[in-house]
């Protein structure tokens, strides 16, 4: 009863009293929960589902984090997971070349031996939780200025990562939860032997392309099988999923496990406004001008085609979410509800004496967002990577830090250069994925442009970093000239420290340092007021627990989230749109567009046409409350059994970023049913088909 | 004598002593001359040349402007007309529908009924040119301000434009050149019936697509006929251009006669500041945005894609040129030497007291520069159309102004509502062209999203025009809504006048005088900075004048030009271009890319590569000096006979736009031979080869 009564209220809260959010139905599926805060009494009563903690841990255990970004889960006893074709698309990208593309042709490993190592993949599974917020706060002195009070935290939470490290031997990181309402650390296992199984063609896993994304209904096979390795040997896996044979129906409850990576729920209407106005226009105009780039690009010829495929989708992919989420912004029903919801909460603040001073807080968080604002174009080009979008330029900028940041005590460094995350970021610093020169120059070219177009052709920074030359001459000199794409050389400077970095005369490094300290300097700045922002909410948080109870769930944090619906179709247009497609439908589509691209189909999978049961359900919908991040995020029935897997949300699913709604919006998932039956019967992989039907890998 | 002398002058002035301008060669084929003006000297001491008024004339009148954006000559008697395909592609894509689509398909007429008559193609013959320079300053009172100032020329403009009109019949323009320097007053004869004759697939026509695009070397069959007619007849026509049968060869001197459409040669710093910091990059971001939109409908369907193919194609053209642009002003060298000579310019006026006070001239442009840079969101948003991108807009705007407009006395109009350009205003206003409501939707949604990122969701202009909605929502109610598409309401609300507009609830026209009142004025304090801008250039151009001697070329104004240079190739990346292509070429290209696209061959060219001579020549370059306009103009010998067509200039040609330079940059013709060879191999058009042949057409 506590939960259920709590969540409405944060709906009335957070959400206002709009029709999509607590319209028709009674209730609504809303919430990315924490699993140390799972909604057991919601799901009781709601579903009469009955949370045990054996349930919950087998679930939370066998779900993966892709650190390049998606969700996953164990699928076997032999360190099997599944996750999608565009969350492995990163990797297929890494280790095709021109002669073998993965990422486009597929591959498929006919035994062991032909799995093929991913160069930087790390993969993290959630151990256990601990609430550390008292300690965190505790080491904040009270009345310090922002930048102390962020240094405070840094340096316990470096500390709090390193104990935790050395004790466990665990990845551990300290999680800043409900805007630093909360902080929590969560200790990790990790995989850093990853390799590839099977990936189908990107045509079929990613069928419709761009004018079919975040769209329904829709006709993906966006799966990708890899297995976690340790010591050389597949890992023995004790917590995996179990493949179900049943399948979903119209209405049944599944739950979504994964890592929704950032949502902006509990936002102030000052960040609101600031995310519509400036944001999200200055995001999209970068994505713009990046897709732009690499199409013309890739269309000079195959080879270029190939070697930007990845980005180009990736571009593709949030151009099209970013649409989704201004168009949620301009909605002035979203917005002015919004607002109305804000104002009920202060007013309720404003009537209780003891919260009254907590509306202070809305001009901190209004007062940082104007500095934020003010220094944003700055931070995006220095510090973001806006001016410097190169590969190349990432790793001198990542040499020329370690060896400043590494002989600092722990608490005082860089966040990324903490001892705790030291063994990810060489993962990252030394992969040998292949960098293109033509493309660094291409993108590098545009990003110096772009600099000089941001901060003024004119200006003291740019004439430095273009040291009298055109951005195109001075990108190419850059890139010629640079050494850090050798992996020897890398590791030599990394070894080297501070002394061999500034003995270097690298070109690209040199660049990377004669930026360093405005990029540092705006860095600060921004840290700071996200201090500020964080102390602001933790207060309001606060009233809103007096006001309302405990017992929601906070905004997005790519971490694990345990989020639950139903297997549901919509309306659109007048039309009901039913919840599961079948191989019928893409075969239709297809047909419809006369087999031209996007919507043709590979040539395997027009050969096995006959083959296939076409009635098999294919792609489903579910009302679960997913954002991006959730890619891969298995989906489970009761039973905890496998039904299918989170790849998309359709159009109206953007705006969940700002609000939960379910009139239409709605996650998007691969039919259990529809991988096996392709597996079966289009690519004939039956050694793999029988590793996730029995749990174990065949001899 | 004297026009070299002053020729190098300018170069020293305008362009300071770069090695680009003066370099290795002794001279520089610099200059869009004006047929009033034409470098006689210049031609006789460099090329040993002599213009004679009649070779003058024969060309001038031979030579034709596309009031859509280019130019073309006659070349037959009987009103035949040979332009770019991508000139004549907004005609084409104007009468295709989803059955016939004639801009990817091409085109060809057996006989005059097959030809097909242009919605509302205007083109336009140069016939006289009268200088009204004095008149026009005469009418403006000393000591006016800018606005007055304004007003006042604009009335003696419109005035001249008007008396010319009735006393000739003629279309009459009073033309603004050197920057305010001069006025002079063309007249032309105007067609408006003009037919398609015959267009080439858009794939030979556009070979090699945006990666080719500004590119060498080329293989474009880039030409489109059409046919004049008066009276229901083909137009009888005393000047076209003799078709060549000798072509071109290295070394030759050849001169383009055509309409460059606009340069910025004698910009001050101040304004080329401008450009590059602010107005490049903007135009830039619009165009980045339109081209993801257009390319992302285009990808949903097949007509779709056909629909937005004409707007896609400008807008990727644009984008390549601006690009380009934008890198020569980012390029030092240029930037540096602009200022030096400004410099050294400034320098030498300061020396002699009668010229000294020109010097507050430089300032009084600076301070309107930073006037119009205040006002260029707001002017771009409100009165470009940036905000309202819409075709149904356009024509509800102009129905609303034409109201208001027309009443008023002829010189207090907004000029493209004065009585001389009339019937070119209703040619465009009452056009047939069709109008495709989704595609409506789409931009009208992306632009008022686009002026709610840029004017500020929450000001009040946005709100109002919006009206509670979102951008989707709104857009989709304004194109359901309006009547303005249908012909007959137009026609109805343009003969009822201002009565009849504000009788009526079309919301369209009811958003269009919404905003009107803040279009107008933002626009009326941009035509007051571009006032004071031309006072301030008349005064420097005088003086430049003084110190160095009259005899140069003004800016391009998108009126008629004569350029000259020499069919030579370049040097690029340590390799000799040759400057003739040839058919061998092309298919070698096609080969060399596995006839993919964008260099696959229309199926009808690999089927005739047999009966091709392959050592024709296709494509060439050359020295002359054109910027965008000139698409389509001839190139004649020193006999003034037709031996190619200028359809683009490379890469380097783009800082055209800034300054000339001959060490890479070059124009990119058709040659006459590679026309003829593809009419009568690949296409069997024999009459059409024996018109250009014998200038007239066979019975």
């Amino acid at each position: 009863m506590k939960t259920r009564k709590s969540l409405l209220s944060l709906l009335r809260i957070g959400l206002g009293t709009w029709l999509w959010a607590v319209g028709s139905a009674s209730f609504a599926d809303e919430g990315m929960w924490l699993y140390s805060d799972a909604p057991r009494a919601l799901l009781k009563e709601r579903y009469g589902f009955e949370v045990t903690p054996e349930w919950l841990e087998h679930l939370q255990k066998s779900s993966v984090r892709f650190n390049s970004g998606g969700s996953g889960s164990f699928i076997s006893a032999d360190g099997l997971i599944l996750s999608n074709h565009h969350v492995g698309a990163d990797t297929l990208q890494k280790v095709s070349n021109k002669e073998h593309d993965y990422l486009k042709n597929g591959f498929q490993a006919k035994s062991l031996a032909e799995e093929i190592k991913a160069p930087d993949l790390e993969l993290n599974v959630l151990m256990s939780i601990e609430d550390v917020t008292a300690r965190v706060n505790a080491a904040v002195p009270p009345g310090a200025s922002d930048e102390d009070s962020f240094k405070a935290r840094r340096a316990v939470m470096a500390a709090i990562e390193k104990e935790s490290k050395d004790k466990t031997g665990e990845r551990s990181d300290v999680v800043t939860l409900y805007q630093g309402g909360r902080y929590h650390l969560y200790r990790f296992k990790r995989y850093t032997d990853v390799r590839v199984v099977f990936a189908p063609e990107q045509q079929i896993a990613f069928y419709g392309g761009d004018p079919d994304n975040f769209e329904y209904p829709r006709f993906d096979l966006d799966v990708c099988f890899f297995r976690a390795y340790e010591n050389g040997q597949p890992a023995k896996i004790e917590h995996y999923l179990k493949w179900s044979q049943s399948g979903t129906k119209d209405g049944d409850l599944i739950f979504v496990s994964g890592h929704p990576g950032r949502t902006s729920r509990l936002f102030t209407m000052a960040e609101l406004e600031y995310v519509r106005d400036i944001q999200m226009p200055r995001t999209l105009q970068r994505l713009f001008r990046a897709e732009v780039n690499l199409l013309s690009y890739s269309e000079r010829s195959q080879e270029n085609a190939r070697r930007a495929k990845e980005d180009l989708f990736g571009v593709q992919n949030s151009r099209k979410a970013r649409k989704g989420g201004l168009a949620g912004l301009l909605d002035p029903e979203l917005f002015e509800k919004k607002a109305a919801a804000e104002k009920a909460l202060r007013k309720k603040m404003a009537a209780r004496e003891d919260l009254r001073d907590t509306l202070a807080a809305y001009d901190r968080i209004a007062a940082a967002q104007k500095t934020i604002a003010a220094n944003a174009r700055a931070y995006n080009m220095l510090e973001g990577g806006g001016g410097f979008q190169s590969e190349l330029f990432g790793i001198a900028r990542t040499l020329l830090r370690a060896g400043e940041e590494r002989p600092k005590p722990n608490g005082e460094r860089l966040r990324e250069f903490n001892e705790a995350g030291r063994e990810s970021l060489e993962l990252a610093l030394f992969s040998d994925k292949p960098i293109y020169d033509d493309l660094e120059e291409l993108l590098l070219t545009d990003s110096l442009t772009y600099l000089a177009e941001e901060m003024g052709a004119s200006s003291p920074l740019v004439q430095k970093v273009l040291a009298g030359k055109s951005p195109a001459a001075r990108a190419v000199e850059l890139v010629k000239g640079t050494t850090v794409r050798d992996l020897a050389f890398r590791k030599k400077l990394y070894a080297g420290g501070q002394a061999a970095v500034d003995a270097t005369s690298d070109p690209m490094i040199a660049l990377a340092r004669s930026v360093d300290g405005e990029a540092r300097a705006v860095r600060k700045v921004m840290e700071a007021q996200g201090e500020a922002k964080q102390q602001a909410h933790a207060k309001i948080g606060q009233a809103r627990f007096a006001l309302e109870g405990t017992g929601s769930y906070p905004d997005a944090t790519f971490t694990l989230r345990l989020a639950f619906g139903t297997v549901k179709g919509y309306e659109e247009a007048g039309q009901q749109i039913p919840a599961h497609t079948t191989f019928a439908g893409l075969y239709g589509r297809a047909r419809e567009h006369d087999d031209r691209p996007p919507f043709d189909l590979p040539g395997i999978w027009t050969d096995a046409k006959a083959k296939i049961d076409l009635a098999t359900p294919f792609n489903f919908v579910s009302t679960a409350d997913i954002i991006g991040g959730n890619s891969g995020s298995p989906v489970v029935d009761r039973k905890g059994e496998f039904v299918g897997i989170i790849f998309d949300g359709n159009i109206q699913s953007l705006v969940l970023d700002f609000a939960y709604t379910d009139t239409q919006a709605r996650a998007v998932s691969v039919d259990a049913r529809g991988i096996v039956e392709a597996l079966k019967k289009v690519y004939g992989a039956t050694g793999l088909v029988k590793e996730l039907e029995t749990g174990k890998r065949g001899e």
